[in-house]
This record gives C-alpha cells, sequence and structure tokens, in this order.
C-alpha cells in the first residue's frame, strides 16, 4: 500500500486512541514500535512523540524533535550516535525538502502540557522546517527537528496554552505554497524536474524539490480545480512567475512572457499528463485584460 | 517619511478608530481620503474597506477587493473603466508581487458582519494572494483582488466566525517564506536581483520579485538574528537551495555543493552588505556534520 500523507477523513484533530494497535488501525500511525513511520524514498508520514529522548521540547504549536537510533531502551540514555541515513531520519529529512506534511501524534509519557494524561492524541499536521546534527547531553550525534504545526487546522485543546516563538512571530508571510495529494504525485511523476527549464533544486544529500503549480487558481473566486489537467510540476522560480503573472500559457503549450506574449520556452509533459487548454487561457486571461 | 509596511508597535488587532483623521494619526491609513494608500514603486501598505463597490465580498479571513477609479460617489455605481495603472491599484499588484502585508481596516458602511457598527476597525495584516481584471455588474473593467489574512495573529473577535475556503482548506502548505521589514530594505537594495545568479523574477507588468534568505535560521532553537550580516537576497530556487541544505556558504563567501563542498558561485555584495562569517558557518554545520 503506497504510504499516506495527510488526516485520513475519518480522523479529527484532538481525537484520541487506546493503544499503538489503535493508532495504526485508524492509520494514524502504522508502525507498532518504531516512533517514526517513513523511509528515505518515500518521506515520512507520521511520528509518535513519547518522551524518549531527553533532548526533545514540546511547544505546542512547535516541536524539538531527536530522530531514532543509539538509543538504550531501558536506561534512555543515548549509547551510540544517530545517523541521518537510518530510514525514520532519512523519511523526516525527505519530508522537509519535499514539504510532506507529518501526522504527530502524542503519547502518554510526556511531561508535556500538550500530551494526553493517557493513551495516544492526534495533534495534527506539522511541516518539518528544520533539522540538523548536534552533540546531545550525553555526548553522542543526535538528528534534530523542528516541526511546526501547520496553520488551517482545528486548534487542538490543551491543557496550556502553545508557546509563541517570537523570532518567528515578528515576521510575516510573503509567499506560501500549497501543495495536495496530487500535486505531490504529479512533482513524482516528473521526478521534481520544472516542466518549464528542467531542473530540479538540489536539497539535503542529493534529495530534490519542486512545486505543484495550480494554473488556474485554487480558492474563490477562482475555483480552479485541484486535479490533475490543472497542474503543473514547477520549480520555484517558475512557479512564482506563473503566480505573479510575469508569463502566461498560450493554446500551443509554449511559455511567453505576460506583455509581449513571445515564447521563451516549451512546456515538457511526461506520458499521461496534460494541461487542459481552458485552465491555460483561464490563467492567461487573469494578467492580459486591459482596457 | 518611507512608507511604513505592518503593524505600528502602538497598534492592536481589533482596535477601533474615531475617523478618518483618527486612522491617520495613528500611522494605520494615512490618506484621508483614498482607500488605498500605495504607489507603484513602493507597494499598497494599507486599505480601507467601505463597502464603496457592489462586487466586494467580505468573508471574514479573505476579502475579495474592488481597486479604485471610475466610481461615481454619488451614485456608487461604476460609469468608467477602472485601470491596474491607477496609483492605489498599482501600489496593491506590487504588494502582492513583493509579498508585502497589507494593513486592513474596516469602516461602518459594510453590511458584512465583520465590520464595527460603528467607526473603524483595524482587522490585521492580509496579503494580496491574487489580482485579476474583471468585468464589473455595471459592465466596466475592473480591478480585483484576493486579500488573504496573515497566520500567526491575535483573532479578530467578530459577530460571525469568518469563512472557510473549502478549497483552501483541502490543501496543505509545503513552504512558507517569512520576510521581516530588514529582508524587504535588503531586497529594494538589490533592486529583486539574487545574490547568487543576479536573475529577478518577472511578475505583472514588469515588477520583480526576490526573497530575503536568513542564513543562521530564525526562531528556537536556532536563534538567528533577523540582522543584515545574517540576510541574503536570494531568487526563491537559490533561496529553497539555502533552507533546504542542498548549498553551502564557505568562508571565503563562495557557495558550494553541501555534499562535495565544491564551490560553484560566488555571492555577489553591494556597498553595505555582507554577511557575517559565524551565521555562514553556522548555516554550514546545519548541513556538513556527520558521524
Amino acid at each position: 500500500m503506497a504510504r499516506f500523507f495527510g488526516q485520513p477523513d475519518s480522523v479529527r484533530v484532538g481525537q484520541l486512541f487506546i493503544d499503538r494497535r489503535d493508532l495504526h488501525n485508524s492509520s494514524v500511525h502504522r508502525p507498532l514500535q518504531a516512533g517514526i513511520s517513513g523511509t528515505r524514498a518515500d518521506g515520512a508520514d507520521s511520528i509518535v512523540v513519547s518522551g524518549g529522548y531527553v533532548d526533545d521540547e514540546d511547544h505546542g504549536d512547535y516541536l524539538i524533535y531527536t530522530g531514532h537510533g543509539g538509543n538504550d531502551p531501558n536506561s534512555r540514555r543515548q549509547i551510540a550516535d544517530q545517523s541521518p541515513d537510518a530510514p525514520g531520519n532519512a523519511g523526516l529529512i525527505t519530508s522537509m525538502v519535499q514539504g510532506l506534511p507529518v501526522r504527530v501524534v502524542r503519547g502518554p509519557l510526556r511531561e508535556s502540557p500538550y500530551a494526553p494524561t493517557s493513551g495516544y492524541q492526534y495533534a495534527g499536521l506539522f511541516a518539518v522546517t528544520s533539522h540538523w546534527m548536534d552533540i546531545g547531553r550525553d555526548g553522542f550525534l543526535v538528528v534534530r527537528f523542528r516541526l511546526d504545526r501547520l496553520p488551517e487546522q482545528e486548534p487542538l485543546h490543551t491543557r496550556q496554552q502553545p508557546d509563541e516563538d517570537p523570532a518567528f512571530a515578528t515576521s510575516t508571510v510573503t509567499r506560501r505554497i500549497r501543495d495536495t495529494a496530487l500535486s505531490r504525485e504529479l512533482k513524482a511523476m516528473y521526478d521534481q524536474h520544472c516542466q518549464v527549464c528542467d531542473s530540479a533544486i538540489p536539497g539535503y544529500d542529493g534529495r530534490t524539490y519542486s512545486e505543484g503549480a495550480h494554473v488556474r487558481p485554487l480558492g474563490r473566486p477562482h475555483l480552479g480545480a485541484d486535479k490533475r489537467d490543472n497542474l503543473l510540476c514547477l520549480c520555484p522560480n517558475h512557479h512564482t512567475q506563473l503566480d505573479l503573472g510575469g508569463m502566461v500559457i498560450l493554446e500551443d503549450m509554449s511559455i511567453a512572457d505576460s506583455r509581449t506574449l513571445a515564447p521563451f520556452a516549451d512546456l515538457t509533459f511526461r506520458t499521461d499528463h496534460n494541461l487542459a487548454v481552458g485552465n491555460a487561457e483561464y490563467h492567461r486571461q487573469l494578467w492580459t485584460k486591459r482596457s
């Protein structure tokens, strides 16, 4: 079965689960033992935060999370180095590079005010926003991650208000890239190569990054569809240029400057993918209609 | 006085103002008459939503907003085409392309459940997420905008819960670019040109786009500073590559592949700007430490 990213339809933020078997059956976190569900190739789709590592921090809306490996199950101390190549760690790094959402579950063992008093609680979808190697308290290398809760989700009602991170709060967002399950599929099909310039942006250790671009915009009032024939796999530069009206797509699927309509490149398509002419036209009309 | 983007320190979300003079004095919205404060060169820093246009929609956390021009003040009907080159309209388009935050104020005239019953209310910072030309109800061209409220702000307590836009809610965020006042300054200094590849991403009608990149990441646990010597002006592709660990910065300010440490480009600096060697080193350590 393909790994599932995102929130299962039958699951709600804050939902409680009796045990790991219950989490497994609900497709919230499939492994029965491992804290991280994922591999380097797929990315990681879920983690369980259960207080196994002394260096972990739980701030409610963001976590500092230690990867797996080198931990003695009895003493809970590090007895060896962790590696960014261990499957779960490598999976979380891939999730960061490819912007995959991670389901976060809190276990009962935590001294965290955000954790359930018993059982397991689904806390929502988080993004991996940072990863780095560090020397842990026991003197061994550990792989650490920062995960931030994605916006536009139900709030989680906990015993304490989530912490704010002032450094994050003082800044403002300039551009949010939305991604859907379908666009992740498409990006995998293109192996993260841009349909305009064929580049794939290098991330950590050979991973690559691209973005799924909706040509007719999602949301009101444009009401573009989250369908394959409205999607392109693009590098961030060409995605930006498309979204900001610097380029348009002509009927023959060439790419043109939006002022001169002079084509400067062609869209490359792989088998089983095309862009609906009507979606390209809708986008073109947004930027070329003048009095 | 330079145009100020963002929320003035003395102002809070939900704050009420008696009249336009009061808004002016508090630096929330400077013009006493115009609904949009802005120009093409600067961008728009604030708008007042006051129900002057029949095509406007207020959904709480997002607005469909009509630009200015061609409106008869008595009948409130369109009597001529609007132009994307009128200063306020051009300013909002620049704010979209450059990701500038827009202060939104609601006036008393609205039939909106989010508007104050009298006076003016500051609703927070919004991003211009879309702009397009349309034929309005009176048969003339109008310039329309979608503005979305930025996350990580105090909620606005209104008579009605904000609407959700299901098309937006079903998707997840893959990458959020944070921008600060300082990074906007730096981007202007580089005229939106990338310090690695010298490109400036084309947006609508000759505008260009770039991103401010913090080299030592902001926020816990990295605690990078929002200071000029921790900032670069980059295109989205190189910003992504920097953030995702695909490239690092060497001591001589050359850019290298993070696996091989082979330099492939040099950072270009303009007068009065440099990157602190310690910030480049902190970033390099995040990606090159291995067991």
